[in-house]
């Protein structure tokens, strides 16, 4: 067995960062009104606005699928549909969640390369039907990085969102994984945001280092009526916000969010260039982000289960490694050794 | 103004508690697998297990609404309805929650002295009406204590879960209060639910001194079947679930879960005691727990706030005064004083 | 026993009156395409709008719980509410359709005379809350005759639109039995819908003298924005639409909806004008329209049920006596009779 | 133009067969109970059970999207998944209808031959994913006949129940063709449903001959549970449902639905020999009941449009003839020599 002190399965392996526990720890003095009505939501509402560069509504859920799913239905009625990619997460991962807080609202998929939409595909699927039988789409939904881990970058999502204005289609963006985009493509959270046409934004607090929670920002403001109302009904109005809201101030105020996906992307990064060159091994994805995919036959994948190393195999077969806030370069070492190891070996 | 270091409008004004917050940090080490498939959520199920000497299941919801709607869907199916009191949060303050998540389930109201059901009450709303256009009650829901912090004694459940099990109705405890309920009546969590017939549980984690989170126990484990599944497509299963779950480790082993509910009850004893005898103010409702609902001439009311205390009035235009695990008795003192000076002016 | 050739427990217990039937043969005629593409919806839509003297969006749906429930799922968020009457057939006897074809829009309930709502009562309600926890009003429904028979007078209409609109609330008008209340009034169906501030009405055919189907009205053309489709996912769109269609031809160019409405009032006031001034018994409710509540001693109800007579109670214990279009005059003179027989005999 | 007294573009197109407006105008006498109550609707029930040789629960609904989401909706639980062809009415044609009436069940689709799905598809799929964030498949749906017009073998509907029971998947077939497939195969009712290990079946009455409805047999009583009530809520239970089971009624007694089934199979034959020798046409699907699907140049197709005939393309660019219960073999013949004579001229 290797010594494993860090497991790369998931970006949800990790903990808290110093700088979110921090802030929880600085809001947990005396008493503040709840739901919301306190200093530090008012606070951190503010930070999104500044480091956005816009004056967009903020709210707090407590999990990407219930910020996504809350997202969809206030841009859609039940008889309407979401255009996504056939990998979006939203799709394979949130158990129907989409359609359950939208009482309805179908998923149209668009089977993609690397998990991306483009323009012609919305075109073809938001003007291919026009009957009553049909549901109308109404939002693109984007993930930023995908899923497995592409990048679009600001030109592909202007012309998204070019065909969305056009076709009179809300863009949302599911940002799950949204510092480790920013930190890939070294702009502004105002450029692959609104600046490029998005609507809606879901900003993964989770996997960037917090305990839990998701902010959802409105863009165009005109979206979020009742929103409130509607998280309220939703169970996704957190009591005592300030918990949800200060880890916020934590990670936007010191620029942590952003370190922490530049981390998780360098180790993604660093993982990928030891082991990039072995013959017979495949990245079945470029690395841009902080997932590596990697395809090698079953012997080695056993292997590597068999030192110790969890991994999920569920697209394609192959293996996935997702880096958080906290990667450790030499565990990274560790399972590059580890693989390089079991592919001489073979 | 007075010297306001803690508010007393509502229990969800309070922080963390130091055993929550020092469990939350203990689990903050390492990485440990999502979604609840950790070494603390394993833990903190099995501690609540024991606390309450019996072999339930145990969920993890974020907040109170969430827990009673999931466990009400998961009683019913949509043509059914739910029998509770007029004043039940599930009513009055969760903005259709239960609706929403069942799909439909309505909620048949009973008027009720301090918001507590009766067995009569149960029984002439569960069988009036057996036609096709009434949707067939399957599901009563007591808050314990109630809104207005009145508690039914063991006797009092154990009649209603009679009915329950005569007329084939599941019954659901509202538990937001639950310590307090235990607190003041003395008796074991087992006694006061499974014990007295109550089939699920909603145990509440914030206002207990927690930052977020509540605890699901299916007492009947057959209803439990397929629960996790509707947490996740409700957007309530947490991915980093030790956060959720580690306080609660920290507030059970430590007895501080009982001792919270036990400070809170004594401080709204403390203040009810000092109040009580004044001419012209009256206690609505019994102090039984952490609530104190003072009936007072509009010109104290006033007079109070502009003392700067907060407080809502939405029961009868009384003032509601709730504490918290943290409630401070010099400040309680402090509210007394102001009170009696304010009644003595007029 | 007596000669029993008609009941009156209910005016959907009558068959199809002439016009309707006449109609649906004429128009089973060869082929016309489905889903309301064809002439006679076309025209039965237009005979509408000719009748209300208004070009408002006609819609047609199954039956009145179905039409009710999707004109209020139009109206309304899932986490707003609907302000109606606590004798509502929305509330009373719809088994949740409002909740579920809205995906949890409350009900909010007032206790009325008549089941009348008042704008007082309107009021109250919507502007009584206005915290996060309470799904806000968005729209209120008036039964038109309500369910007891009492019949909106024009002013009041007028004085419950202004409100509504003063409170931005729309208003819905559950007209199944709209034609009795045209017929009361003496009124046209303008001037006790649009003119008097209704922007949404159901108008019943079923009980009108049609085998099935209701017809929904937009006056307010910006809210079935999308209805075609919401009709549609909910089961209610009608692939041989002429056969709904169609009979509405046959009664509302004929005048026979309107004759049928005088016919079942003549006969509910032919019945009561027999039996009001019998010692012990009392009307209920004034007569307004085709129903008449008759508070009776248990023995001369049970008296009317050995004879063969069949009506509910469920209206404070009081045996209901509903007229339909095709009500027997002399069967309504048996059932006065045997009234008198028993009532002398008691 | 041609002289078109007949369109072929759906079996919807048609009107009311005799035998059901006779049996419709039959039941149209004097006052009978409502919501079912009535004696015309036992009976129709009665026959269903005779006919299918089986003590089945017989329900009646007003269209075919609503039986189908509703069954599928009385199977699943809203976090459960339904298994069906990628082509299956319910997942292309009901506007999101089964996540509507579900509040939230997923659809999960395989891409068929024919759209008709197979016992290995089912596997995988079933048995693929077993994680959390997957809804779990708790029913498949078949389609008999397909929505191209294939036919499932008695064998190969036995195999797929095989492995639904072995899996623990309830099997539902809509059957809005289902006389279509009767006829097609020469078997009984009971042999093509519960024989053959079908739960649950949506027989299709109005593309049968009716004006309106559809019958939903549940030959696995257990799944019928409350489904009046499921129904009630829906807005699916007629009140005057003497007029929706009559028809039913007329057209099984007589064997007219057989019939009707056997007229409209064999209008498609008929056209389908006199073209499919075309060259440079082809039937895209073999034609096994009442659906013809022709592959032809744009030129061909835009005239017969041309000369009048109306029809969907939406399968494939294909030209989808639809044969009702009416159809007019001399009709079939102009169309076949309007489709020869375009031939000849390309």
């Amino acid at each position: 067995m290797t010594q494993i002190t860090q497991q790369f399965a998931s970006d949800n392996y990790a903990g808290i960062c110093p700088e979110a526990l921090a802030a929880m720890q600085e809001a947990n003095q005396g008493y503040v009104p709840a739901y919301g009505e306190d200093i530090w939501t008012t606070r951190a509402a503010d930070t999104f606005r500044t480091l956005f560069e816009k004056d967009c509504d903020v709210f707090f859920a407590f999990n990407g699928t219930a910020a996504n799913a809350l997202a969809l239905a206030s841009l859609c009625q039940s008889y309407n549909s979401v255009i996504c990619s056939a990998q979006a997460h939203v799709e394979t991962d949130e158990c129907g969640a989409p359609e359950f807080f939208s009482n309805g609202s179908k998923l149209l998929t668009v089977p993609t390369q690397g998990g991306k939409l483009t323009p012609d595909a919305i075109r073809a699927l938001a003007t291919g039907r026009t009957d009553i039988h049909f549901p109308k789409p109404r939002a693109v939904t984007i993930t930023q990085p995908t899923e497995t881990g592409q990048i679009y970058t600001l030109a592909e999502i202007q012309a998204i969102s070019a065909v969305c204005r056009e076709l009179g289609l809300h863009l949302h963006m599911d940002g799950a994984r949204f510092a480790n985009a920013c930190a890939a493509l070294g702009c502004s959270p105002a450029d692959m945001t609104w600046k490029s046409g998005v609507d809606v934004l879901c900003f993964g607090g989770t996997k960037n280092g917090m305990a839990v929670g998701e902010a959802i920002l409105f863009f165009d403001r005109t979206l979020a009526e009742g929103f409130d109302y509607r998280c309220k009904q939703a169970g996704q109005l957190a009591s005592k916000m300030r918990f949800l809201a200060a880890p916020w101030i934590g990670v936007l105020e010191s620029g942590a969010w952003l370190r922490n996906g530049q981390a998780a992307n360098a180790a993604a990064a660093h993982l990928a260039q030891q082991i990039t060159a072995l013959e017979g091994l495949e990245l079945m994805f470029p690395v841009e982000a902080n997932a590596v995919f990697l395809k090698a036959p079953p012997a080695l994948l056993d292997g590597l289960r068999e030192k110790g190393w969890r991994f999920y195999t569920f697209i394609g077969g192959g293996a996935r490694f997702m880096f958080a806030w906290d990667a450790d370069l030499a565990q990274v070492d560790t399972l590059a050794s580890d693989i390089k190891t079991l592919h001489a070996a073979l």
